[in-house]
């Protein structure tokens, strides 16, 4: 687990926890940014287009929760460049799945296109269990929480 | 494309306008209710743990994107349920990514489990360009966007 881990209202849930830590409008946006090897805070804010105040509370509170880290690069004045932990670099699926469905939805051409080595990327999911390639309709949520079902809560 | 594209700062990005379209805190909470089969206001409400307004606000932009659409099953009082349409269905990878992440970093015990057909989901991302299971390291953005390079905009 991360650093910090707000608590939610609603359904227990592990994208509501991961939205709790990066859902704010900024953040992936700055991993997305940090993930393209920009690190100081003045590209962050160009690249993002994120207001100065609200980045840097984002990435305040994107280091609390232990999705990026500061290093130092100068010591006076004191500056620093901003890293993804471990954490932070395994949202690098949630940026893919958001750039490919945005490339689908939400924009006329492409920006930018992802890359696999030498040639284009060509995603599919699998199932390691079963081999398969897995479509929306055979996945299905087994909800566990204690108290809660499919429809909400159980009482 | 969905209905309504809203212009944003910062580098033209296919996640960026995806995020401008679901990227408010609540908005895929919803969806994810509505994938679970909850189709009625009052159900998302309490499921998601939204403040009223705030919900009913993102519902009316997300119909307004093409990411749900209302269906109506009563006429006095008139009464709507919430649908996805298929851009709203497309979400699910983004969901599913957003459950692994907060499934490792930002919950102790996940509370759903994903199921494919009759056993747990265990997903691999291939690249059916050659066949091989992507890891991170080896993708990268190619920036087409004109005037903007990997490391900001280009003069």
């Amino acid at each position: 687990m991360t650093g910090t881990t707000p608590a939610l209202p609603g359904r227990p849930c592990s994208a509501a926890a991961a939205l709790g830590v990066v859902g704010e409008k900024w953040a992936l946006l700055a991993v997305r940014e940090i993930l393209l090897g920009n690190h100081r805070f003045d590209a962050l804010v160009r690249n993002t287009g994120a207001p100065r105040d609200r980045l840097t509370a984002r990435l305040r509170a994107l280091e609390e929760a232990g999705v990026v880290e500061r290093r130092p690069y100068s010591e006076r004045p004191p500056r620093f460049e901003y890293h993804l932990t471990p954490a932070g670099r395994d949202l690098s699926p949630v940026i893919r799945a958001l750039l490919a469905w945005g490339d689908k939805w939400a924009v006329a051409e492409p920006p930018a296109v992802l890359r696999h080595r030498d040639h284009t990327l060509d995603p599919a999911v699998v199932c390691r269990c079963c081999g398969d390639e897995v479509t929306p309709e055979e996945v299905d949520l087994e909800v566990r929480a204690p108290g809660w079902g499919r429809s909400g809560p159980v009482s």
